[in-house]
């Protein structure tokens, strides 16, 4: 019984995300969604993103969160289009809520949406929304076991951001042994060392997203 | 129709929870849910709880991941009595899997009983297990927005552990402005800086479960 309503629920999911899919396409707009653990440093990067893109893309953020709009206003204060979506006690966005979330923005203007999910690693993997690709980011803070522990999130992945390299020295956290796990979790994951702090990584995550959101065209 | 499924859910969780609550206060068995985002320091503070009360307490620990052993595995080696439950995809334990765990222990012989819960800041608060109170870890590597932002939580918890803070020299991390934001979601939430590196809070902690489980008695 339970697993015919989660069956149902996945279901209507996934008719919703292809119409979100081809909405997408036939803008032209490239759809980033970006997922982590709370804290790891989603909308900080966004914030980044914001600044070192100004002028040069048209970009929208789709923040998800529980409760409060304090990431959209964060990234609108980095110049970036920002629209909140309050999700009322969901742990996740589901292809109806971005939907929803969509008609804030004009999207034939926009090169890059990004959808800030929200802040868990197990329920936004399961939820197609429509996207281009998924990317998911893991402080160094929370310790190497994560791959073993959440696999679901490193296999639906394109890229793994490690994030607060800067911490390094002042962890017990073994570079190699998360590599190694990320691509036992999924051998395709491309991974990129990450600080905003520093400044580490930022240039190739430019490189990266540009390569891919090409791919598309 | 959504809503009723939740709501039937609950239900049927709440009742789930009130048969482990009468089994566990018969057995004279203190069971704490501890909770907190992934990679926090459940498990590390579990081992230092381990190490402390080593012929003192009979202690016992539910594992709850989606996947994998590795924490039954730690917390064994810190001489606890551990037993995994792997959720199978789920973000949370619920009263039913807390039920099934148990089967593996012999409560009347056990002083306290530790649910680890699955690493996530939404759901977890969202289920009551039959629990004798709620615990709540928040490692300041994750910002001082996740009171606002995941309010449930605080509001379910009666102590907060704030965990890694050993970092706070590296971090951009307000201590005061996170325990104001704690205490505005819930105003009785007591709060701990704890450090399973450096030691700090560990003496606090044990004198605060002492005293939490005498008024149990």
């Amino acid at each position: 019984m339970r697993v015919e309503i989660v069956r149902n629920i996945l279901d209507a999911n996934a008719r919703l995300a292809a119409e979100n899919r081809s909405l997408f396409r036939k803008s032209g707009c490239f759809v980033l969604n970006l997922m982590s653990s709370p804290g790891a440093g989603k909308t900080a990067l966004l914030e980044e993103i914001g600044r070192r893109n100004r002028g040069r893309m048209a970009i929208g953020v789709l923040e998800g969160d529980i409760q409060t709009a304090l990431d959209a206003e964060r990234v609108a204060a980095a110049g970036l289009q920002a629209v909140q979506i309050e999700t009322e006690g969901a742990c996740h966005l589901d292809a109806n809520m971005v939907r929803n979330g969509l008609a804030a923005f004009d999207l034939e203007a926009l090169d890059l949406l990004v959808v800030e999910n929200v802040g868990n690693l197990v329920c936004p993997a399961e939820f197609d929304i429509g996207e281009n690709c998924k990317v998911m980011m893991l402080s160094v803070t929370e310790g190497e076991d994560k791959p073993a522990k959440y696999p679901l999130m490193f296999r639906e992945s394109e890229l793994l951001l490690l994030s607060k390299v800067d911490l390094l020295p002042h962890l017990r956290f073994d570079l190699e042994k998360v590599r190694a796990a990320a691509r036992r979790a999924n051998p395709r994951l491309e991974i990129i060392e990450l600080s905003t702090y520093s400044g580490q990584g930022l240039d190739q995550f430019d490189a990266w997203l540009a390569r891919r959101m090409a791919r598309e065209r």
